[in-house]
């Protein structure tokens, strides 16, 4: 079972949370996202974490649908891949990575369009005209 | 003194995540986006977190220039306010809160565009030319 750390929040970010705030999670969806790991010892040497704590992570992963979980066959480890689910909290990490970039350092990632290479980045818009919109002139009201 | 968790991982987004990866940091920052909640007690009553941890997030966050701690009048308890660097974390709280509606279940909270209420979103766009990009079609490349 995954954790209700957040039980009293009724808010989609903490929901979230919920199933990706734990330690290594999001750096674990970082790999399978952008390197392309399916496999457990691919995940454990690109981030040397603990083998325990890397398994529940996949294992939890799966259980809430951001990995499909495909045994292997013989002789081999099984897989686990991202669902679409899992794919679509990429906007996650490329957040963390543009704040990263501006406000620690300046990292080795940038991310392109696969077909063209050119740089892609996340916008602040406004849904109906496209207009940017400064993270200061943002509020959040009850719908 | 910050955690060096994901010391070994050089990447602009393990480096966010160490400042602000930890339980309740990204809700937190949240109230103090939104609820423009300043003071410990605050953000006490809206979380429920236990207060040694609550104290030592709003003292990290003051260490690591996400807040500015403002010593209360007499009588009065310190402010913690978020500065502009804080402030630029609000995409990843965005990005969560729409993957959360989408895939978990809708939530109360829409994000606004404070002049003109208009609905605010995240988009992922080629900084070129504007154009909208799948999360299907994002790779990451060394710069």
């Amino acid at each position: 079972m995954l954790g209700r750390l957040y039980e009293n929040q009724n808010c989609s970010a903490s929901r979230a949370l919920e199933l990706i705030g734990e330690r290594w999670s999001l750096l674990i969806l970082r790999d399978a996202m952008f390197a392309g790991f399916t496999r457990f010892s691919q995940f454990q040497k690109s981030l040397g974490v603990a083998t325990n704590i890397l398994s529940k992570r996949l294992e939890d992963f799966a259980e809430a649908g951001l990995m499909e979980h495909r045994p292997g066959a013989a002789g081999e480890q099984p897989e686990y891949t991202l669902t679409r689910k899992g794919l679509e909290l990429m906007p996650v990490v490329i957040a963390l990575t543009e704040w990263g970039d501006k406000w620690v350092r300046p990292g080795p990632i940038s991310y392109r369009d696969r077909t063209g290479s050119e740089p892609v980045e996340l916008q602040l818009r406004r849904g109906a005209d496209g207009k940017p919109v400064d993270v200061a002139d943002v509020a959040a009201v009850l719908r």
